[in-house]
């Protein structure tokens, strides 16, 4: 049961969104304007980030969540399962895979990104709004990870639920 | 130096907000709604969890600019000077020290509220607002906290520069 009343049967972060709407509106514009821009990352790039810091986070609706909307943009499960489960042979640009770097090192905190950690991104070709929306993207995930633990939300089990989440995040977004 | 191009000579995160409008915008609304809502917390109250979640993080401009939000608010320097340096004599309400216990849980991560957490703060009065409110705005900071340190913001050493951003945000909140 969750730590405060939340709309009945919703699961992780829906039920707070829906109980709490004047931060639930403004949570998810932000994920939107995160997670659907395409210039520099695209929607797919942008959802393997906040999978993947959700799964250093440990937050299991939330690293179900974008893994399934990441693997219906990018059409690749096999990259988004050895992203999130830190295994296999993980298939990403050098560039993205240096932007990975930088979003672990924000997980675990804002001062434990280095000169060299950007220097790394910019020399596979990453831009100043790449960079950018990387570390931000990592630090919403931060937020976003621990609304849904900090509140005990509920996480369904059933990888299905999970799938219908994905589909229709890659369709429809985060707003409306 | 900035990891990333921001608005030259803008302190800490306002660089970014301004640099990067699409998301400044929303980042602000947030803030504003977590920040100046009066129903169950206080302003003041809220911006003493965000300055003291903001010195867990050690995040140098976030703690100062809204430790000094909170002085402006309160009118208790001493207060605020205990809780974001953990020294001193704490003297906070019985309620809002047991939401600051969650808040620094949070801080941790999401899943280290513990049931313990939260029924401590309903027992010194806390309600499910409250406690919703606390764990999101202490999860924002962590937020916040890694998107200015995280592309290595400049901030001032000046604490006038602080008092006046607190007499600011004191005054006229995050918007507009």
């Amino acid at each position: 049961m969750a730590h405060v009343a939340v709309v009945e049967g919703r699961p992780g972060i829906v039920g707070l969104l829906e109980g709490y709407p004047e931060t639930g509106t403004l949570l998810n514009g932000l994920a939107q304007a995160l997670l659907r821009r395409t210039d520099g990352l695209s929607p797919a790039e942008r959802e393997l980030i906040a999978a993947y810091v959700s799964s250093l986070n440990r937050c299991v609706f939330c690293t179900s969540s974008h893994a399934a909307a990441a693997r219906h943009l990018l059409g690749d499960a096999a990259t988004v399962q050895a992203l999130v489960c830190d295994g296999g042979d993980l298939q990403v640009s050098p560039r993205l895979r240096a932007l990975l770097a930088i979003a672990a090192r924000v997980q675990q905190g804002g001062r434990e990104v280095g000169e060299d950690d950007v220097r790394a991104a910019r020399a596979e070709g990453a831009t100043d709004r790449e960079i950018h929306d990387t570390v931000l993207i990592a630090a919403a995930f931060c937020m976003y990870n621990r609304y849904v633990d900090g509140l005990a939300t509920w996480a369904p089990d059933d990888p299905a639920a999970y799938d219908e989440i994905g589909a229709h995040l890659a369709a429809h977004g985060y707003v409306g």
